[in-house]
């Protein structure tokens, strides 16, 4: 596959080591996540609002009430910037100015699209739970007409993206290597707990679904 | 104190009740996190970049490099949305329609202030450390004047904000009880690994500094 090609937005200037153009770099940080935090323009003022939602080929999807704030700002401006943020690890160094953090991120620019056809929704709806919940699609109650209606989703092709990646330990000034002051990586996870289930189960139910996080 | 007002910005039309305009929720739902989403707009577009940050009574901060491109825009536009959102269960649903997700997230509206005098940068950067790495401040190599000058330190106040909380189990349709389907919560938790050393420590080094997330 080919790499992104930076863009005057996506070009990153500062600690440009950091910065990936590949698409499996990309790929790999969206599929690692499933809420990102999406970036649109009202009336010139930002707002930053965190949604679920995943990744089919070489688009983002997520999806809404029909009624959201975020839908009628689209449709004035229709650009965002979708961030995608993991954090790995706390960087200590031996000064406070070389602390930092150990991280994967992804930013797609571009206008996203609507899926109209409530087929093509349904299908976009499928494929958000599968990627939580694989193979549990089919135990669910199926879904209503008047849900597909009451949900908007929204697709965003990715031919704008770049991620930055910081790993390691920390990069301290030489002369400071001799003073005794701990410095290192403390790792940092997200990790899944046991099920709880709501305590209103029929009988016969089966046990919780697996989660892919 | 005194709640925060809602403005045209931070009213929550839907889902109303998840949304909190009390201090302690938001100051709760701030302090528990050290990496933000914050959205900014250079010529209409938004961009949204993960950056640490702190808070300190009444206003947040965070810092960067003097030369990054986010201090650039702000100048220009000064707007900007600062979200902090903590992810705290997968909530499984009956159906696809009502899967969703178990968050506490901030969003801070509102024009960030330049520190500029060097005593106020540094006591910042205290603040900073010792929000991570609490008493850690006074065993660090002492900043430079040219670290302090390189470092960019912002604040925002806490006047245009709200918070978004969605806590326990799924609402499913009332007649989905009685099918056999798993529906409850699976938590998620964000948790610390232990401490790893960046192999160059000085001989007498004490143990790894006490870290609060």
């Amino acid at each position: 596959m080919k790499d992104f090609t930076p863009t005057p937005r996506t070009r990153i200037k500062r600690l440009p080591k950091r910065a990936r153009y590949d698409r499996d770099t990309v790929y790999s940080i969206l599929d690692a996540g499933f809420v990102c935090h999406l970036g649109y323009v009202i009336d010139k003022h930002p707002f930053v609002t965190p949604t679920a939602y995943w990744r089919e080929g070489d688009a983002v999807y997520w999806h809404g009430s029909s009624k959201s704030r975020m839908l009628l700002a689209l449709e004035k401006n229709p650009n965002v910037c979708l961030t995608v943020t993991h954090f790995d690890g706390l960087v200590v160094a031996r000064s406070g100015f070389h602390m930092s953090v150990n991280y994967r991120s992804a930013m797609i620019f571009g206008k996203p699209y609507k899926v109209s056809d409530p087929e093509e929704k349904l299908a976009k709806m499928e494929k958000f739970v599968e990627r939580l919940y694989p193979g549990h699609w089919n135990n669910l109650r199926p879904v209503h007409k008047q849900e597909l209606k009451a949900m908007s989703v929204f697709g965003l092709h990715l031919e704008e993206a770049v991620a930055k990646v910081r790993t390691g330990g920390p990069i301290d000034e030489p002369e400071d290597y001799r003073l005794p002051i701990w410095a290192g990586v403390v790792p940092v996870q997200q990790v899944l707990g046991a099920p709880q289930d709501d305590g209103r189960l029929a009988p016969g139910t089966s046990a919780a679904p697996k989660v892919t996080l």
